[in-house]
């Protein structure tokens, strides 16, 4: 292989991601300058945020330009580098974007974390990237998350939301997963060990909440907002916490739709809703992976990675996150 | 006056309060037993959140019964008693109900609290009562407002809004008003020494909220929810903290309307929003109401009362908190 195939944004979705969003482009594979290195990118993270990334809006990165390669984490080898502390050979995570040449370090402003020894790449995007350790500070800190509570968590197979509710369990809580289909109610309850889990497109999710948290709802982790967030609001206790996560029930919306009724609640149950972004956790990121690692390796915490194959699928496949096709966390193998 | 009127509710209203929900009686004034005292009421204590207390839910407080006297905060002083810490004379504030009358201690499960001396009754319900000690919890605690941040605050004119506003005016920040007349908003700002006050009635919140905020919103103090709650959402800062004390406009609701479109802003600036009930800072009213005692003395905080007269007008006058009929805090004088 002696080119790079890049896959650019050349047009804003509208709703969903669509084929004319995007264009590969073919270029040289460059040549690291001084300070610099090239990343044969071998793993795409694909992760709902990409959505808001493309959306012409200040949010907490600047948008994805058109013309510009689709930004993505990733992770892959260093194959040439004019830089001491990326050397040929060392495996590397960060914001690689869709394409299979990656340059980071120097001037490039792109940059990609070394992995310790022993880190799979596949593990460095999903356990320990930011998909776990997203999960790790959402349910620790935002969710302040204690033994003995009902801890529900949306999204609850998919790559945050099983890591979510597995720390909550480990925690000591009763908990209860929302998710979308009767496969994955049973991963995340057989395989992951959740007490129960509700299939949201079974009917009522307010009253199945009722009925699978008898004590009411001390933290509810939304990954999706929309109707499900709703049903939590209706069924959370005095005190509780919702840490937003994530509301990918709306991120292909072309214009915001209705919130959620019952947002009085949390006047009456003096609820805390608390948003987050893991950027914000990066100088703890360590604390996090070692306390991840830790439980991986005591087997109290299973990582389910969705791998779909080819670069070029990269564009059709990131629309399985917001079709609920994947379970477990979503990646590209190029 | 020989016999005690007392108002009961007898109909849950199904949007506003009605003529229908309340029926008043004539009993005679009750003998204090052993332990217990009976306070001659001279004012009551108008709160939107009235409205959810006759809401047949759980709630924060118990539903108020149909047949029961309407429930409610008021002053006066007490005329018989048999108990030694409630003696005759002495004034006092508490949840003393719509009646002339009302037997207080011993098993009556009734409290008031005797108020220091040189506290007026009046103030007793609006600057150092439950509406005071609201804004003063709502701005210190929940908002964690800092000088040199932006501060907007909703029902700005109304009792707890023209408190809270007026305390983050004090601790130094930008302080902008929302309310619903041009009359309110010169009151807030001349009167009150706002920044700034926008009239939700004439046209585009969100667009005012902007021009009004070149620096964007850092602490939101909600007493309205709605679209106003939405207009505030479309112009937070990054981590800004909306203090979730009231959301009067869904109040009267037969059923919950849609919530804010914009809620996902709580995700991507990571916000935080959180509700209370200052009966929850029951232990800290002291320390609430000696700040805002020292910060009235210095003559930096001004307490705006809209008196309307007769024991008779309560039900009608209640809906003024609705429609929006009131400036400042909200009593009627028997």
């Amino acid at each position: 292989m002696s080119s790079n195939r890049k896959i650019l944004l050349v047009e804003r979705p509208v709703e969903m991601f669509t084929e004319s969003c995007f264009e590969v482009v073919e270029e040289p594979i460059p040549g690291p300058a001084e300070g610099e290195a090239v990343v044969k990118v071998e793993y795409f993270s694909l992760d709902p945020a990409m959505r808001g990334w493309v959306r012409d809006e200040r949010s907490y990165l600047p948008p994805v330009q058109l013309g510009e390669v689709m930004r993505s984490g990733g992770a892959g080898r260093i194959v040439s580098s004019k830089n001491p502390s990326l050397p040929v050979g060392s495996a590397v995570m960060g914001m690689l974007g869709w394409q299979e040449y990656a340059l980071i370090g120097g001037t490039t402003g792109a940059m990609a974390n070394p992995l310790p020894d022993g880190i799979e790449l596949l593990d460095s995007l999903s356990l320990f990237g930011s998909t776990g350790v997203t999960a790790y500070f959402g349910v620790i800190d935002v969710g302040e998350t204690k033994a003995g509570e009902t801890f529900v968590v949306s999204g609850a197979a998919g790559g945050v939301g099983s890591i979510a509710g597995q720390i909550a369990k480990i925690l000591g809580c009763r908990v209860v997963g929302i998710a979308g289909s009767k496969a994955k109610c049973s991963f995340v309850v057989d395989e992951l060990g959740f007490d129960a889990c509700i299939d949201y497109k079974e009917g009522n999710v307010a009253a199945a909440l009722r009925d699978a948290c008898p004590d009411g709802i001390d933290v509810y982790f939304d990954n999706v907002g929309g109707d499900i967030l709703d049903a939590a609001l209706q069924n959370m206790n005095d005190f509780g916490r919702i840490v937003a996560c994530g509301m990918i029930s709306v991120y292909n919306d072309a214009e915001p739709s209705a919130g959620p009724p019952h947002i009085f609640h949390i006047v009456t149950r003096r609820l805390r809703m608390q948003g987050f972004i893991v950027i914000d956790y990066l100088a703890r990121f360590m604390e996090a992976a070692m306390q991840l690692g830790a439980w991986a390796a005591e087997g109290k915490l299973k990582n389910r990675v969705h791998v779909v194959d080819g670069f070029l699928s990269a564009p059709t496949a990131v629309n399985m996150l917001f079709t609920g096709e994947n379970s477990g966390k979503l990646v590209v193998k190029l």
